[in-house]
């Protein structure tokens, strides 16, 4: 396989060499996308669905190539759900804690989500159990790291109106049983969000095998620009729930005091939509499938495993999960005696880019006894030599302290 | 004073040319922000506020330089207000409607908006009053299509809780007098929220000056690339409101239950930031203000009264509003008999792009007897050849349906 750092500017650049392995906070862009932003605003740019001119209707074209190009990659049943496009994964998370929680949860009511989420998905819906006086009720680890089912079974009842899991944990990397999750949801009503920021850029989600009732991704972890991410939803539920954003786009007849909103998906798109982004996303897209998203999940846990390998024989590694379940290219973990801000710190020096902090999970990270833990994450432009140069900066990272290798 | 389309490259192209009259809805964008743009993703792209890295620290620093370089240009007084990044301006319309809406309108107070707000401006808080009982009231326009002052004299009272006005009309162009009208409102004790959408690229805006509580604008229709909008607050009220898109970067600490929220203006900007948007508008900043404010007003109105004197030989055309107001480079039309999205379809024939419809603003059609309306909008790009072409081929719309010229 050839090189895939040489499609990537800022990895192939010898003027400021860099080794990222933080893909799960940001990845990097190809120049496919970079030439596709470009392209769009040097041939198409124009305001979608306002204008009666062939260049808007390209803007708008663009736009509604690029949401079939998301449908079809995530294989949505098109007769059941829709995909809205938002600015990023937050967004989405909050447009479904706003559009269905403020109006849908109830005084009582119970809603369900696992210790391992996001910020994003979790003080979204401490937002709406406060207000709406329901009870926020958490899903536990086992002790080996991974989602506890047996504390799901123990904890979802005919209370529970919303199941806010994530595929994958973007601390953990571990993946989750989503689809026993969405199933046995549905038994008991409840209405799943599942957030697939982590898993889409990694694994082949399949909507209509897993059927949840609402799906989020983020554009800019798989290879996309920045400002462009996606909520799947069904389309009974996306229809019966109130708009999110009130704007323009998303009408269909504006009163003094009345109005009648559009049809989705456009009545979730308040305003000038990010088409530029969109644009990008889909060349993203396009990248991800000439390489296959088998290979790409291949390719990552087999630097995984590599990796696992040689942090085992460093005596002051101690990586946090089971060593045996199945990751996307995730690995957290902490150096003895040495806070993780310096850990990064160190490694930067050389060029080496690694998460230090809560990872915008600090529930789960108190949960497993931790304030702070380094990671590593990988994409598809990493490679071994990424991992030996930054196992042997590792080795040092003491030594430097003062402390024994 | 040199040809400026050579800096806009879907302006200057030879194969598909076009006379790009739709500004109002989005400007095109200049090669230096289109490099701007990928020089940020070739050398400084990564999650910015979230990485113990250089990288990472390159990407929050630009960011925090575009949040300074918006701050200068609309003058903002540090000491008292503070600057969000948005998606774009639906964004920050609705941030305001939900984060002091939701929570500050209370029933029976009043929100006073006028009858000239784009749907932004308007649906939000519709919504806004139909959920707080809050009385929704207008204030209409004067015969000549500008601001009814002595009408909103009449209808502000001490019930009033919130003025939403639009600085510039979107249809109209109008400047209303928005000095005036935020200092009436703080008589009341009412919170002003000023959409300076059609304001910010075409005239030199002074928050210090104005001082309104909040005020809202676009990057995409300043050069800017899609996907950044901004909002000005007074940290008085962005420090008591609660946030609004909750997720990673807005906290300070995450229990299960309770949550601390990070100070503004991270309080208010959730999720990962479009940090390549941020790096585009500062950079259509700096186009801008190399050209001079007053400079690109005063060619648009040159534009104004060039196209009103061509316009005015043409027995058949009808514009709306006086003629004798200053207007930002925009000019609303009807051709006698023909349906204006003929007028604009017809014209795209030859690559002349003016919108019609009813540019986001049904209210204001319905309340001046309209239901579509034609508009051109120019922008510092444009000359008055694009006015010549335009007026020739306007000349043309009624003849290639039959009419008598």
């Amino acid at each position: 396989m050839r090189d895939m750092k040489q499609d990537f500017p800022i990895l192939s650049s010898s003027k400021n060499p860099i080794v990222y392995l933080d893909s799960a906070a940001t990845t990097q862009k190809p120049i496919q996308v970079l030439d596709s932003i470009r392209k769009y605003y040097e041939e198409s740019n124009a305001n979608p669905h306002r204008g009666s001119y062939h260049l808007s209707m390209m803007a708008t074209d663009a736009m509604e190539e690029g949401r079939n190009k998301v449908k079809k990659f995530l294989n949505v049943n098109t007769q059941k759900g829709e995909l809205i496009f938002t600015k990023n994964a937050t967004e989405s998370l909050n447009l479904v804690a706003y559009s269905f929680g403020n109006y849908f949860v109830n005084e009582g009511d119970e809603i369900l989500i696992s210790i391992q989420e996001h910020h994003s998905n979790l003080v979204s819906w401490q937002r709406v159990a406060k207000e709406r006086k329901a009870t926020l009720k958490y899903i536990y680890l086992k002790e080996d790291g991974t989602f506890d089912y047996p504390d799901f079974l123990s904890k979802i009842n005919h209370k529970t109106k919303v199941v806010a899991v994530t595929h994958v944990s973007n601390v953990l990397g571990f993946i989750n049983p989503i689809k026993d999750i969405i199933n046995v949801s549905k038994k008991y009503g409840a209405v799943t969000v599942i957030d697939g920021t982590q898993a889409v850029p990694h694994l082949s989600v399949d909507l209509t095998d897993l059927d949840p009732d609402f799906y989020i991704f983020s554009g800019h972890k798989l290879l996309g620009p920045m400002g462009v991410g996606g909520l799947y939803g069904t389309k009974e539920l996306l229809d019966r729930m109130p708009p999110f954003l009130y704007g323009g786009d998303m009408i269909d007849y504006v009163e003094e005091q009345e109005t009648d909103f559009a049809p989705i998906p456009a009545k979730y798109e308040g305003g000038t939509q990010n088409v530029a982004s969109i644009v990008g996303l889909s060349t993203a897209i396009d990248y991800l499938q000439n390489i296959g998203m088998e290979q790409i999940l291949a390719m990552e846990q087999d630097l995984v495993a590599y990796t696992i390998k040689k942090m085992k024989e460093l005596s002051f590694i101690e990586i946090l999960g089971d060593l045996d379940q199945p990751r996307i290219g995730v690995i957290p973990f902490q150096v003895k005696d040495v806070h993780p801000h310096d850990v990064a710190s160190i490694l930067d020096q050389d060029g080496i880019c690694i998460r230090a902090g809560n990872h915008c999970a600090q529930p789960l990270l108190k949960h497993m006894g931790y304030s702070s833990v380094c990671r590593v994450s990988f994409y598809l432009y990493n490679t071994r030599e990424d991992v030996d140069f930054f196992i042997n900066k590792l080795k040092e990272v003491r030594r430097w302290l003062g402390y024994e290798a």
